[in-house]
């Protein structure tokens, strides 16, 4: 039996989607599927909303579930009558901050990211650019400059993780990738030149080999570089060295880019630029 | 005065912190001093946020609002008992949804981004790519394979843009920079061969020329590029082939990256690939 839930918001729908998400996931054996319905800013959106609903409600056999964030009376109202079972964020949860905060709330939709606050926009695109300036080892001049260098072998996840920093949290993030370059004269690796300096900017990344094999296998099949001898031997060899110089680390098989991410900031103490 | 609000969670704090700051945004003559406590997962971290809430509390006079989405019940007590208003978030909607659902919840924490979903990680993973292989008209020959072109001239925020759109909803965005090669020989804009056969997938960024000329200058001051008058005549150039080609457009000045991405999607009706 499947059940509809539906995220309802008169601005982006990220807060309706991101608490209906993890509500939702506490309800493993429960099949729903999820639909996010952002910018229902009018009445006219919201009573053709109220037919999808009612659909959904027939089809389901079962009322939906209905997480909104909508601010204006009159949509919120109309959203109301729909055959759905309402979790209204707003309503349930102002009411009393406005008792505790002794004021009332100005119900403004979207104020999370105000609009003309340049100089958080600014930084959060010059971290971005950071990010790609100094993306794979491609410059290691701009280092002084950075917050944290991510380090680790080739596809273990370091780029998707220093632009989620960039873009969420203004934080810059350099990467660097341990090649056969950084190896010794008698095969094991060494921490390379550039990075010495700012040996307490780095922080490692490391990944199951399997699962790096099977990544690298994708872009370049049938190689060494895919091979899961050679993912076992570079994996072996980088958590040797963050181990050798105290460099903290985590395993990116484990986690998704949003806890790779918060827990890097939460072992390092860093500090957010954004909002 | 000043308040306190820390959003507290045994994970990564993402729904705690979005919903917090979406709440509180909603009173804006208050000054909040906003704290972010992700992985508070044993008593004994517990017990230390306990303390520095009550320091704040003695500091700011006023009890701190705290915002939680903390599962474990030993934990939860612990950050109960501490001097502050309490929003506790999964309290507050579990038990009616468990009643409404007719099932109980499993209570676990950070399940929104399940581990092991190797499909979901390597989508993400891939349009990140894709979004970097196709940045800024580097290359042209993959625009069959995006979900979403995204055009306008230099620094109005196509980069970022695209990095979100991949990060955060798996869709494979390429971006092209137009230039004074896109022009005809009498000066105007036309649409470049290699976009063509894609208007479809075409989807334009604008943004006011001051801003821009403001977002230039950053990068290379005194430069015909940075200058208004250069400004202003390439988003009049840029705006006026939306409008000819019936190209939908967004006007990035006013609006997040968040609300770009998120109307981009609304208005495209593009599916999302994550989760």
């Amino acid at each position: 039996m499947t059940r509809t839930a539906f995220f309802i918001s008169d601005g982006t729908g990220i807060t309706a989607e991101t608490l209906g998400r993890s509500l939702l996931a506490q309800f493993e054996n429960v099949d729903i599927r999820m639909v996010i319905k952002p910018y229902i800013d009018t009445v006219e959106k919201a009573e053709a909303l109220v037919e999808i609903i009612s659909a959904a409600a027939s089809r389901d056999g079962e009322k939906p579930i209905i997480i909104d964030t909508v601010v204006d009376e009159d949509i919120r109202q109309i959203i109301t009558a729909a055959p759905g079972f309402n979790i209204d964020i707003f309503s349930t949860f102002l009411k009393p901050l406005e008792e505790e905060l002794g004021t009332h709330s100005t119900y403004s939709v979207g104020r999370t990211h105000a609009i003309g606050r340049d100089d958080v926009y600014m930084n959060r695109i010059d971290s971005v650019h950071f990010a790609l300036d100094n993306d794979d080892g491609a410059r290691t001049h701009q280092y002084d400059k950075a917050d944290l260098i991510l380090v680790g072998v080739s596809r273990c996840g370091k780029t998707p993780t220093s632009l989620y920093l960039a873009l969420q949290f203004g934080i810059r993030a350099a990467n660097y990738p341990f090649t056969e370059d950084d190896l010794d004269e008698d095969g094991s690796l060494r921490l390379p030149k550039a990075l010495a300096p700012y040996r307490r900017k780095l922080f490692g990344l490391t990944i199951d080999p399997r699962r790096l094999a099977a990544i690298r296998t994708q872009r370049r099949p049938n190689s060494r570089y895919s091979s899961l001898d050679q993912c076992m031997q570079e994996v072996q060899q980088t958590e040797g060295l963050y181990r050798q110089l105290n460099i903290p680390f985590i395993d990116t098989t484990r986690f998704s880019i949003e806890e790779i991410s918060t827990r890097m900031i939460a072992e390092t103490g860093l500090t957010r630029r954004l909002p």
